[in-house]
Formats: structure tokens, C-alpha cells, sequence
């Protein structure tokens, strides 16, 4: 049921793991599992990083690879082993959600919205959601 | 665009975390965030664990916090810490997915689905997917 808030309107976007080896990871998922590509594979110089997206219904999936051995993701592979990265999720009204988190009393990772390319999202800590680092993304 | 293997219909059917505090979790996810019960929390003495589901759109986040120390769910909880246990998808004619997995050399730690409750499912290891426990799910 719709809610005045909006909260309902929360959907998942995409699932983002980090891996090791791109080349397996898409054999894996696209070739052996069968999900079909998402745009295509491409490197994020600013981020040192080499990402693929995979349609997952009607959300996806991210797959990331660090291309430098000292950016974050790097270290997070280094020290956690490839694996779940985050968790994003499509919201309305991110700056609002964002104040009834922080009044909740949960740890923000950014406590109002950063923008990309018209896009707004905000990261929430793990130590709030019960271990998983959490995007919180608008449609521009 | 769909195809003949029914590959192409693969949809995420949910995302499962463990969690050391269901209170907690709850708040976050169900009052905080605003994601809607799908369900009963409820104990399931069987695999010595406490499981709640929240609608994720047409997919669905599962909690699970160990109610036991020595089960599997306990042990990776004090090993990893919370966080995301594994994700599951829903796929069609399982047992001919699985088939092509294990043919492609991925590592199955169900390589027949396994039944309960009229429900299909097998798992597949992190070491192929990219460090995700995966699970497979095929509706009875």
C-alpha cells in the first residue's frame, strides 16, 4: 500500500560485488548463469576501478574490479576477499530519508546526498543496517 | 529479449543477511527505512534460527539471526560478523541450470535441488560466483 511518505516506493537497484577476476566473474554470471549484460564493461580511471553491469530483473548487477592497488576498493578486496559490496536501493526524497535516518539515530556514511552525473545517492554505515554498506540512490 | 534455454527469466527472489541483534535490525530496515513485513518474524527451531522477511519491491530482504551457538549460521556469524549471508534467485527448470553450471565447471554444493516444503533450491559455492553464496530457487 502506498504510504504518504513514500517510504514504500523503496526498490532495489543493484546488487555491487567486488571481484578478482572480471573475466570469470562475467563467465560465471552472464555465460554459465545466464543473466544477460547491462551496459558495457568499462574502466573508472577516477576510481581505479573496472566495472560490469548484469540485468537482474528489473534491478542489476554490479560487478567491480580494483585496476590499482591502492584505491579503497583495493584494500577491501585485499582485506575482506572478493565478495558482496553493497547494497543499493532506490528511494524517493533521498534528503529527507536521509534526516529520518539520521534522527533514528543511524551512522551516515555522507549525511546529505553527494551528486554524479545528475545522480543523487548517500551511503549508510554497516554498523547501522546489520553489516551491509548501503547506497541510498534518487533518480535524478 | 527472451530465450529457448529460460535463462533470460532469471529474477532476484531474495537477499539474506545474518544479523546479531533482530531488534535492531528491524528498526532499521522495517521502521527506520520503511520497508513493509512480508511476513511473520518467526523461530525455526529446526535450523536453530530466527527469520524475518521486508519487501525489497518484488524481492524480499530475509534476516536471519542464530538462536543457538553451534549451528552453521552461529559459526559464520562469529567468523564474518553480520552481514549479507547470501543472495537468492529464482530460475526456471533448476535442475538443467544446475546441469550447465557443473558442465562449466562451477562448483556446486548442491549438485541435485534439494526439496522442503514443496520448494526447490541447491547452493552454489562462493569460490564460483565471486565470493557470494548463491542460491538457486525454482517456484514448486
Amino acid at each position: 500500500m502506498p504510504d504518504e511518505s513514500g517510504k514504500s516506493l523503496i526498490k532495489l537497484n543493484h546488487l555491487a560485488l567486488i571481484v578478482d577476476d572480471m573475466d570469470a566473474a562475467l563467465r560465471f554470471w552472464g555465460e554459465s548463469l545466464g543473466l544477460s549484460a547491462a551496459g558495457e564493461r568499462r574502466t573508472v580511471a577516477a576510481e581505479s576501478v573496472e566495472i560490469a553491469f548484469l540485468s537482474l530483473g528489473d534491478a542489476r548487477l554490479e560487478l567491480i574490479k580494483p585496476t590499482s592497488d591502492d584505491s579503497g576498493v583495493a584494500k577491501y578486496l585485499a582485506k575482506k576477499g572478493p565478495g558482496m559490496h553493497h547494497v543499493c536501493l532506490e528511494v524517493r526524497d533521498l534528503e529527507a530519508r536521509l534526516a529520518e535516518l539520521a534522527e533514528a539515530g543511524c551512522e551516515l556514511i555522507n549525511d546529505k546526498p553527494r551528486e554524479r552525473d545528475g545522480r543523487r545517492y548517500a551511503f549508510v554505515h554497516p554498523a547501522s543496517t546489520g553489516g551491509v554498506l548501503l547506497e541510498l540512490y534518487e533518480r535524478g
